[in-house]
């Protein structure tokens, strides 16, 4: 079960000091928090919010309508105090049957997940959900646009790659190979987003970009 | 502040049977009773039932993907009891900023609302929220296909009817005209949907006559 805060990201713990341990210059752990705060420091925000930002900035430029779905609740028990707000006293999260992300851009059906990894070389591929691919293929089947949007936190790069090279790591993976992508795969098949003030994380002018080159489904033929 | 039950549908009180009154032919409570009983035995599920059940048959024959979305929650308090499940303790319902329904179809962006009413005669505007409306204008101007499916439950009756056609019957309210759509409207500009075995309500049958007859947005151009 994916435990997440109120404000429905996922729980992360924070690098942790051992107490008896001061951060020196050595100290692997130490160096690790610093460069963590400094990147945190450039960024402010996570993925989450930068997209939620960004999606906001594409909706009131009539750019674009692409929202996050809710995260799913099974609600077991609600009050219903007289004259004020239902309240829910028990509930519990579900997994999503689908992705985090979809909407309508420009007469395409957009549907995309969001991941940030920590990892500094590559992208571990059990970080995707098996009914995310299921859900991805089946959008690409029916001529929708899936890709994920991959931000290595400790770099501060974003990238996005679309469904069907993440499927294909996949298979290799199944064929033995390796259960990871490698940050120079990204380099190479990915489109790279560079943060910026408005909107904070352009996204889909990534996706433009895997249009024009044919690494998307097969919309353009419509 | 609509409240829903932990099912996700909305509460809607069941019709009340006076415990003074004996039903009779000429009670028109007792009729009322008496219609609805024999409508719900004909049908037996909600709107949302039917239309959850055929976009999971459309999604197991590879013929669509589309969901319903979940409710929005704002969580307040959470409980992290050892080894079991995160409990959500505290909550309260939010109001969506979109439609409850959207997903992907052959190419198109497919997004929609549906709504019942027990009027016989007419379909009431106050039904429709403003933000679905200022929702649907948006997807409608990125080329998505927006659509409303209302079912008038007392007649067992669903009809499919374009956001175009629905933002007409709005116009005509703001300029002093009728604050409902008559149900002859609805026989001449919306498309019937007969119920059936499987799919359970077949609506995109009926969009792609709208799609047919160029009554919903210019997707076809792209």
């Amino acid at each position: 079960m994916v435990i997440r805060y109120p404000n429905g990201k996922l729980y992360q713990s924070a690098p942790k000091l051992e107490s008896t341990q001061e951060p020196t210059e050595h100290s692997t752990v130490a160096k690790e928090a610093k460069k963590r705060a400094i990147s945190y420091s450039n960024r402010g925000k996570s993925l989450e919010d930068d997209l939620n930002e960004t999606n906001m900035f594409y909706l009131q430029r009539k750019m674009a309508n692409i929202h996050k779905k809710p995260v799913p609740i099974q609600i077991v028990k609600v009050d219903y105090p007289a004259r004020s707000a239902a309240v829910i006293k028990e509930a519990y999260f579900r997994t999503p049957s689908t992705t985090d992300y979809n909407g309508v851009w420009n007469g395409y059906y957009i549907d995309f997940e969001a991941k940030e990894t920590d990892n500094k070389t590559s992208f571990p591929l059990k970080n995707i959900h098996p009914h995310q691919m299921t859900h991805m293929e089946s959008v690409t089947n029916q001529r929708g646009i899936a890709f994920f949007i991959i931000r290595f936190s400790s770099l501060n790069r974003n990238f996005v790659m679309s469904y069907n090279d993440v499927a294909l790591a996949f298979q290799k993976m199944h064929e033995g190979g390796r259960k990871s992508i490698p940050l120079t795969v990204f380099e190479q098949q990915a489109i790279e987003i560079n943060e910026g003030y408005l909107p904070r994380l352009d996204y889909l002018d990534a996706v433009k970009k895997l249009i024009a080159i044919g690494n998307v489904c097969e919309s353009e033929e419509k």
